[in-house]
């Protein structure tokens, strides 16, 4: 069995155990459709078939990409486009699959695009705080009844609050769903339909409104989600390889293209990150002499899903042995 | 002709006339060896070759890939990691490639690795104030004569001034690139061989004392290089579609993993930007109601590099034409 020592590197590695931990976590949690995990987080058609296989067999997606690969890979029962694409093309790409295909509506310009291209199913989506895609809640109902005039079943409503899944402190992370959701329900009772589909794993066992829960980043983690105190373990890490030592601080060999930086440096254990370069991660370890070239080292990145998107495969890590390797599939648009 | 309105979003777009501009200016500057493009800036074979033609025969690459891909494109004349690598295979991997590879050292354990893996050809990689690979100058002649006693031919120093590259004010970039380069000179004494190897895209004029200049973001640039003043233009964007507008905002599809994030928010022009998810760019245009679903919006990104290696290619675009694709075949490790 390959080892990790052996991986070249930056190699992006998922702890098995922590990995099932946390989808089985998840899944008594939120069992079955109760959870539609978001797949942008991983991008990856091997680790959504171990999610499909713990119950959840309906998906969300955020590009075209994620939504065909799914398909493709038999995964199609119910994918949920929980984003506006107005690209005729790709909507008719979409059409075609061989997969229960809704799609994100917000205004009338993605109705008429969704309904030429042959769509057949669709949520509205409700702006509810975050400042990004989402009607006003006020607008749900006219929307709807421009949708189903034009052929298409509207299933419910869906509404992200963005905004609010990584408030670290519980109550208001609490008290804001709350706030968020009414938004929402006023919308539902304007709109029908059998879906109320919001949360993220910040707000998973809080956002009791919804019908279901868009959760992603539980699967793997990040050190950002790793401060709210939820049951989940962080799973993936960059393995890099120390390629230079100098008094006071050493060099790995990972950087800029193999982690998402948006939320800042990725932290590594038993040192201090200093800074990140293209391919290189300055770090002082917390005692001098502890480190030398060759050595291996796990950098935790700030931000899980825009690391993952810059990796062809993932390493499944079992010890120090890989048990399986993972093509992150479904990267790209 | 195909043209930039059906380009699928989100798209990497290079602008010909100013990725020509530039290129051309830095032939002008330093022709010939006196620059050594870097091609971790722009990951791409065809751009390279763009630049073999104006007479850059020798370049930088950061990753063993960028070189294996550059030797087998038939680019390898003069191949340079500027960069420390301790794998046995990959190290084999550049032994055995039709090109001439010169490796960067600044430890015995680097040596060691280099020598056993067959390399002929390297330079010693020395530390002239940017805390991250190079050895101390004082090592630097030492160095040398391990690694000649191993085999290897030295050709001479690099060491990079990475931390004055970025300084907007010129007076500052002069005098600690001065300082820097003492450093390194001091040390090329002691090492010998031809090649004194530095500098970046902000010191390429600066930069005196040097025999070739690394200088890779002149190609494409970006808004953070943009502040200097330099005589090269803008030439890499992303282009999103806008999906959603709603009073005071719109909303594009371009986002965290299509954007490099490390110098923070992206710009479009004729608007702020308010923040970047994973696939959207939320945006305050100047002027209310002048933007509408379907529209076309150029993102600048803050930092070229990382931007490049989330996309799989790239589009020239002269005007409203597409005039060549290329695929930025030099991504990953």
């Amino acid at each position: 069995m390959p080892k990790a020592a052996d991986l070249p590197t930056p190699a992006l590695v998922v702890d098995t155990g922590a990995l099932e931990h946390n989808l089985t976590a998840m899944a008594a949690a939120l069992p079955g459709a109760r959870c539609r995990p978001h797949v942008k987080a991983h991008k990856t058609t091997a680790l959504a078939r171990r999610q499909a296989a713990l119950g959840h067999r309906s998906f969300t997606c955020a590009t075209p990409r994620e939504m065909v690969g799914l398909a493709r890979a038999g995964l199609g029962d119910d994918l949920l486009l929980a984003n506006e694409v107005v690209d005729a093309d790709r909507l008719a790409g979409l059409a075609s699959l061989d997969a229960r295909v809704t799609i994100a509506l917000d205004s009338e310009a993605t109705i008429d695009a969704a309904a030429r291209a042959g769509l057949r199913e669709a949520v509205i989506d409700v702006n509810v705080g975050l400042p990004r895609c989402g009607c006003d809640p006020a607008q749900a109902g006219r929307l709807a009844d421009l949708a189903r005039a034009e052929g298409i079943e509207v299933r419910g409503v869906m509404g992200y609050e963005g905004h609010v899944v990584g408030l670290e402190d519980r109550a208001q992370r609490v008290e804001q769903t709350e706030q968020c959701m009414a938004l929402l329900l006023k919308a539902h009772e304007q709109v029908g339909g059998e879906l109320v589909s919001a949360g993220g794993t910040g707000t998973f066992d809080v956002n009791t409104w919804a019908t279901e829960i868009q959760a992603g980043s539980y699967a793997l983690m990040d050190t950002a989600y790793g401060k709210l105190g939820l049951p989940f373990l962080p799973a993936l890490s960059v393995l890099a390889t120390v390629i230079s030592v100098s008094p006071g601080y050493a060099v790995a060999d990972c950087g800029l293209k193999s982690l998402g930086m948006d939320h800042g440096n990725p932290t590594i254990d038993g040192a201090t990150v200093w800074f990140c370069s293209d391919e290189h991660v300055t770090f002082g370890p917390d005692s001098d002499g502890s480190v030398r070239v060759g050595d291996r080292v796990t950098v935790w990145p700030a931000h899980v899903d825009p690391t993952v998107a810059y990796h062809e495969r993932m390493h499944l890590v079992d010890g120090s042995d890989v048990v399986e390797t993972w093509t992150i599939d479904l990267r790209g648009w």
